[in-house]
C-alpha cells in the first residue's frame, strides 16, 4: 500500500564503500537479514542515534564507538536486541569480536546495528554463522540488495543517490532507510545509511548528519512512537580527488550539503510513503508561528490525532478535527481569530471559522488525491516547520495486531 | 462492544433539580437531542470547562456566566456549535435568549452546551421549537432519559449515583456524563453533569469539582484528542435539611467529597468503557516517580501509543513496545535499570530488561482479559499517577473513517 513510492531509483556507487548481504536465519529462513558495510581506511563517520532511555544494546555501543576510526558497519534485523540488558550488551560485542577476528580491525572499528522484535535474545550465533558469506558478498555496488537486506514491515526497499561535479570531479552520496511502523524519529530514524567519497572533516560531518536528520528523519511520524533502535550514518570516504571540507563555507560544501540533503529527505520520505497501513502521504505545514517549537506543536498534533488520521484514510475533508487538534496544541495565548487552514490551495477555514468560499465538494476533491497537503497559518510570526505522516487504516489495526514488533 | 458497562444503576433523584428531554430533530428526526436542567433558586454551581484554545462558542458563554446566579442549563447534542466565529455565539445567546423568555429568569442565569458535529452552523430554530416539550417534561426523577438525551457515538448511556447519612439527614450525589471518542479531557470531559442536594457555598464547590475532575475526567483518554467542547459541572441545590458547607473541612464536606469523587470516578470510567471501537478497559498506573508529571507523561505516553493500543486489541503480550513507550515519555535522567513492568499482577519486566521469572503464557492470560492493569514502577521517588484508557481496534477506525464528529 506504498504511496508512490516505486521501484529503487538507480543507486551510484560510493568509491571506498562495500557492502554485503547475506541469510542468517535470525527470524526467517532464506530471508536477508544480515548487512555488512566496510568504509575505506581514513573514512570518517558521523551519526545520530535515539533518544529514547530505552535505547537498544547495539546503540549503546554505536555511541561509544562514535568519533573513532570506523571501519565496518554490521546490521542485523529480525530481533532489535534491546530491552535485552547486559546479556543483550554482551550479544552485540561478541558479533562484533567475530567480525573483528575475520577482517583483522580492531573491535571498535566495528558499529553494530539491530531492528526487529525487541526484548528477545539476539541468536548471535546464526549472525556469527552468516559473517563470512557478507564479507565475501561486498562490493561497492550492492546498494539495492542493502537496501532489500535492512528491511522489517517495509513493503518496498528505500534508497536515494545524487551526484555533482566539482572543479571537474563526480561526488556521489548515496543512501538507504527501513521502517515503517514506531516510527517517530528523534534523532535518527530506525535505520538509516547514507556514504559519500567526498572527503569531510569528522566535526563538519557530525553538523552535517545533524542538520539534515532535523529537516528529514526527525520531521516524520507515523504513529508517534520513538524507536529505541534509531540510527542515521553519514559516511565519508574521502575518495573523491577533491580537497577536504574542513570548515561550513565554500562551494564544496555547499553543494555537499544540498547533496546529503536532498538524499536524507527521499529516504525519509519513503518511510512513511511505506508507513504500515498507509493511504495517504500527508505533509503537514505549519506557518506563522511565534517559535519553531510552537510550529512543531501544532504540526504533531494535527499529525498524531487519530480523528484526523481516520478522516484522511476515509478522505473526509473533516476540519473541525484540524481545529480542534490546533486548539489543543498547547500553544500559549494562542488567539484563534488568526487562524487560517488549507487543504491543498482549498482555504477551509479562515480567522478561525469556516471559510466563507469554502465548499464540501472542494475539500472532498483535495481529499480523494494520494498526497495531502495540510497548511495551518497560525498569525504569530515568522517561523515556520513542516513535517510528514500517514493516514490510520484498518490495514494498521491488522499490522500491529498480528505484528510482534 | 462496551467494557463492563450495562444498564444504568438506579440514579437517585436530586430534591431541587429537574431534567427535562425533548426531540429537535438537530441531526436525525425523532432522536432526544435537546436537554433543559433547572437547579432549584438559590443553588450554587460550579465547573470546569475545555483547555482546547479552539473552544465553542457555548462554551465561552458558561465561563463568563459560571459564578452568577444559575437556573438552567441547556444542552444539545448532533451539533458542537464549535469552529462556528461570531454566528455561533449569536446562535448560542438566542437559544438561551429564547429559554429565559419562556421561564422568566434572566439571560445569563442560563448555560449553554453543545455537542456533535463541529463547524456546523447551529440549527437554533430547531432548538427554539423543542423548548416547551423540554420544559414540560421536567421532573426529578428524569436523570435516565437525560443520560439518553445527551449521547452522541455513545452506545449506553453514563451514570452513577451515590447517596449518604449525615445528623439523620440523606444526601445526594447523582451524575450523568457522555463521551466516546475526541477523549482526552483536561479540565474536564464532554459533557458531565453532577448535582447534589447538599447546600455547598461556591468557593468550596469550584475546588471540589476541580479535584474531583482532576482525579476522574483527567485521568481518562481514548484518543487523546482533547475536545473543543469539554465541559463539567457540578451543581448544589441546597435542600438537604443541613448546614451549609462553607470550608473544606468537617465530616459533612468529607463525606460529601468521598461521594463526589466516587460519582465522578463512575461515570468519567463508563466514557472510557464505552470508547469508540473499545474491547479492552485498560488500567495504566505509574508509581515511584519523581514527580506526578512525569508519572502521567508515561502513563500518557503508554495510554496513547498505537502499536501498544494495538497489541491489548490484539491480546498480545508485547512489553517491549511498553518499554519503548515509557523510554520516550521524555522523562530527565531516565535510569532504565531501575524499572521494573507488571501485567496485572505478572511481572513482565525487572530491571529493565524481561523478567527471568516471565513466560509468554503468564502474559498471554492476563491480556486475554477484558479489563487489564499496567503497571510501571519507576523506581525514582514516591509520586504516583493512575490513567484510564481503551484499546485501538478495527473497529475504532470504522467509526471515525464513517463518523462526521
Amino acid at each position: 500500500m506504498a504511496v508512490g513510492l516505486g521501484p529503487l531509483p538507480t543507486l551510484h556507487p560510493v568509491p571506498g564503500f562495500e557492502l554485503g548481504i547475506a541469510s542468517a536465519g535470525i527470524k526467517r529462513v532464506g530471508r536477508k537479514d544480515v548487512v555488512v558495510m566496510r568504509c575505506a581506511e581514513g573514512s570518517t563517520i558521523a551519526g545520530v542515534t535515539t533518544t529514547n532511555a530505552f535505547c537498544a544494546a547495539p546503540v549503546l555501543i554505536t555511541r561509544e564507538r562514535l568519533g573513532g576510526a570506523v571501519r565496518y558497519l554490521l546490521t542485523n534485523t529480525g530481533n532489535a536486541n534491546a530491552g535485552t540488558g547486559a546479556d543483550g550488551l554482551a550479544n552485540a560485542r561478541r558479533s562484533c569480536a567475530a567480525l573483528a577476528a575475520l577482517t583483522g580491525v580492531a573491535e571498535d572499528a566495528i558499529l553494530p546495528f539491530s531492528t526487529g522484535v525487541i526484548g528477545e535474545p539476539l541468536p548471535v550465533e546464526k549472525i556469527e554463522a552468516a559473517l563470512p558469506a557478507a564479507l565475501a558478498d561486498l562490493k561497492e555496488d550492492n546498494w539495492a540488495l542493502a537496501a532489500e537486506g535492512i528491511m522489517t514491515t517495509d513493503t518496498l526497499p528505500k534508497g536515494a543517490s545524487r551526484q555533482f561535479q566539482h572543479d571537474g570531479v563526480t561526488v556521489t552520496v548515496t543512501g538507504i532507510s527501513k521502517g515503517a511502523g514506531m516510527i517517530r524519529p528523534n534523532m535518527a530514524t530506525m535505520l538509516g545509511y547514507i556514504a559519500t567519497d567526498a572527503k569531510v572533516a569528522q566535526p563538519v560531518l557530525q553538523d552535517l548528519v545533524r542538520d539534515a536528520a532535523n529537516k528529514s528523519f526527525n520531521r516524520i511520524t507515523i504513529d508517534g512512537d520513538t524507536s529505541t533502535n534509531d540510527c542515521c550514518m553519514l559516511i565519508a570516504t574521502g575518495r573523491a580527488a577533491l580537497p577536504e571540507v574542513t570548515e561550513k563555507a565554500g562551494e564544496l560544501y555547499a553543494q555537499l550539503k544540498q547533496a546529503v540533503f536532498e538524499v536524507f529527505m527521499e529516504v525519509a520520505q519513503a518511510i512513511v510513503r511505506d508507513g504500515e497501513g498507509a493511504t495517504k502521504f500527508v505533509t503537514v505545514q505549519v506557518n506563522g508561528g511565534g517559535n519553531h517549537q510552537e510550529c512543531l506543536d501544532v504540526a504533531y498534533a494535527v499529525a498524531h490525532s487519530p480523528l484526523i488520521k481516520t478522516a484522511l484514510f476515509a478522505s473526509d475533508p473533516n476540519w473541525g478535527r484540524i481545529l480542534a487538534a490546533v486548539g489543543y496544541a498547547g500553544v500559549a495565548n494562542l488567539d484563534v481569530s488568526l487562524i487560517d487552514v488549507f487543504l491543498g490551495d482549498v482555504c477551509i477555514a479562515r480567522q478561525g471559522g469556516r471559510a466563507a468560499t469554502y465548499t464540501e465538494e472542494q475539500g472532498a476533491a483535495v481529499m480523494a488525491r494520494e498526497e495531502i497537503a495540510i497548511r495551518i497559518e497560525l498569525g504569530r510570526g515568522d517561523c515556520s516547520e513542516t513535517i510528514w505522516t500517514t493516514d490510520l487504516s484498518h490495514e494498521y489495526v491488522r499490522i500491529n495486531a498480528e505484528y510482534r514488533s
